[in-house]
């Protein structure tokens, strides 16, 4: 069974690698024997980490597409353009496409589908999030009766090394040039900073677990980029922890996907995610909650879900199942303001009488009732260390706004949603 | 599509529900509409949670093997007979077989797969282990290309919640009682309080891990009823909580099965799966580690996994992906004694000089080194609790046996395998 790549970098020398070790293994699961007879490169002469038998590298894409015996194609090339080009060429001449590329997926989901649902071809993207974590597979075809309506998650390495760091005393800088040296973080590290990796992973999963389209400008996100060593400190005293939450609920129909710092309970699973790992949380009806926890990228990592999907595809060839875009409804997005969480928020206030009282009455204004409280002296005023209990964020954003004008409010942070600890849910125990 | 039930109680009957609730999501994801046809009972009057259609009951199984347009049986009915003679009839007739039995998938799998092989039809069995969490199907089917080494796994909700329990400072017995009071025991809990449970978990889970038939009788196993506060207040001195581990592991080609309490760090990720729930870790070398945790039991929870494999098997009939005995090869078990690991053990000893040499002697001679102690005087004597580093566990009962002999040594615990904490495996990460 032919295989074409297009990419050979670490994904796809790691994916030519696997298969051609693998090559039994594989031959038992699926009865075919697989094999790269194509990959497109930039440039056929440079060096490689597992270098390809002569004649597979190519840097003519005709090549490719006009190999008939080629019946899966592998996008490990990454980026928006070529690949969507490429992927959508493949998959209009009827081949099977398996894709690692998150923005691609997150950013032109529905054309692509779409072109593969009329060509009667699959295109999966299991390795596109969280690597080797099967979390696509396991929410389409292992969830498949149960009504999933929450997905939360830690699904970027780099931020939770960062943030983990940090919880140890380094500062944000020196926590991320420690990822940098350790090749968790890239010299250019905005797109996992900034939240915007993770939102593009969530809006994958939000489209797969809600079966409705969610494109990344859909994500509300923010990165960590603010988060400072006050913050982690005030945090800690808490009992709790900063991790860079990705959080994808249906409420009443809408669908509300977001990223954000969130102030994690310290016993609560996502606090307890240390480290590069990446751990994603499914909770649904039928299984209360099932938790998926492993290395969220590395290139021996994602290369196993790209063949885990290639053999997938080979599996259920013909009978049309599961590779049908998940997403055949269309669900309407939350109003923003409108998504509820309890939050944490710092106040800077004059140290006067009825400086608290004023500002737990402009939040009871809004409707905003406070559930944990901590002040501490701060120069010549106090920090109070707000936690609220579960409300809308616009409420909770017209209650600071009203805040900022009391005389006695200083300054304010920013609010983070909370994530609390929670026991097991009881539910049909037998 | 017809489907039937062999059996219809608390799981039966959630898989008939569910059907009918998700007929359209699983129609959308399979191209069928799934519907139970006949269910086997013993006695059709009962009054069931979920009542099946008219005519859906029957006492007789004939009317099951008889039906020509039945394609997938569902197992739901436990026990070893008459399921197993069942389910041997039906795979013979043809029909693909679903099964939620551990013990007799554990049992009299080498017959089953057989059986299912020569009639060229589907045994899928992914609720029989933790059921919602898709532990079987990651291994045959995301996990294709990673050599899988180790296993390791909380796979018994119920001993779980009594050592949860217990650590909170209740007895065995009313930590059991609790169980039993909120449904988490059953009335005669020997099965799960035995290890055997368990056993029968990891012996499907190491069959597929490593591709080797490993029956129950291949399982060594230990349970919990010998646990008592003197050793949960003696892990929480080492920083360290009692959990009941199943470890499967391959060692140079050979296969070691076992459930036994072991000591774990309280850093270490099992240490932090409490309650009634499960948490397997899966080991291999193209994915570092990947665990998943969730409820392993409940009647919504089998159900789900039950459907899940059935619309697998609808979406992969005829294309002979996966369905085959996952067991190809035959691995020998490791020799008794081999298997190592670092070890707890507590030893009551005369407060004597010399006393302590003697005893760390003792080890000394069978090569059994001293990771940690900690000595507290205890009456007219003193206890010494030792952890070692690793060893073969055969040397380490030779060692006993000799401190048995030394008129030092008043007494000493049964040894516990200590799992301690370790950072993120620092592999192929790109």
């Amino acid at each position: 069974m032919p295989v074409a790549l297009l990419g050979y970098g670490t994904v796809g020398a790691a994916v030519n690698r696997l298969l051609t070790e693998s090559a039994e293994d594989i031959e038992r699961a699926t009865g075919h024997r697989l094999r790269v007879v194509k990959a497109l490169v930039r440039e056929a002469g440079k060096e490689r980490d597992y270098p390809a038998a002569a004649g597979v590298l190519t840097t003519d894409v005709a090549e490719l597409l006009d190999d008939p015996s080629i019946a899966v194609v592998a996008e490990v090339m990454g980026g928006v353009e070529p690949a969507g080009g490429y992927v959508l060429d493949f998959l209009r001449r009827g081949k099977h496409v398996v894709s690692a590329n998150k923005q691609l997926i997150a950013r032109r989901g529905a054309e692509l589908f779409a072109a593969a649902s009329a060509a009667g071809v699959q295109l999966r993207f299991e390795a596109s999030v969280c690597a080797a974590i099967p979390v696509i597979k396991v929410l389409r075809e292992s969830l498949v009766v149960t009504n999933v309506h929450g997905v939360l998650g830690i699904v970027n390495g780099t931020t939770n090394f960062v943030l983990t760091e940090m919880e140890g005393g380094k500062s944000y800088a020196d926590a991320l040039a420690e990822a940098q040296r350790l090749g968790y973080a890239e010299a250019d590290p905005t797109d996992d900073v900034s939240g915007a990796d993770a939102a593009a992973k969530m809006a994958i999963l939000a489209t797969v677990a809600f079966k409705s389209r969610v494109d990344l400008a859909d994500v509300k996100f923010d990165g960590i980029t603010e988060i400072d060593s006050l913050e982690v400190a005030a945090a800690r005293q808490l009992d709790m922890v900063i991790r860079l939450v990705g959080a994808a609920r249906l409420v009443d129909g809408q669908v509300d996907v977001r990223v954000q710092p969130a102030f994690v309970d310290k016993q609560h699973p996502l606090a307890k995610v240390d480290g590069a790992f990446n751990a994603v949380m499914l909770q649904g009806d039928a299984i209360r909650e099932i938790t998926l926890e492993g290395p969220g990228a590395g290139g021996v990592e994602t290369a196993s879900a790209v063949i885990a999907d290639i053999t997938s595809v080979i599996g259920t060839m013909g009978n049309g199942f599961l590779q049908n875009d998940a997403a055949w409804r269309e669900l309407p997005l939350l109003p923003e303001g409108e998504s509820r969480s309890p939050f944490y928020v710092r106040l800077h206030v004059e140290d006067r009488p009825g400086a608290l009282a004023r500002v737990a009455d402009g939040l009871a204004q809004h409707e905003i009732s406070i559930a944990r409280l901590l002040q501490q002296p701060n120069g010549d005023g106090a920090t109070l260390h707000v936690v609220t209990h579960e409300a809308p964020s616009g409420a909770l954003q017209a209650a600071l706004q009203a805040l900022d004008e009391l005389p006695d409010v200083h300054s304010r942070s920013v609010p983070r949603p909370v994530i609390s600890d929670r026991g097991v849910t009881e539910l049909g125990w037998a």
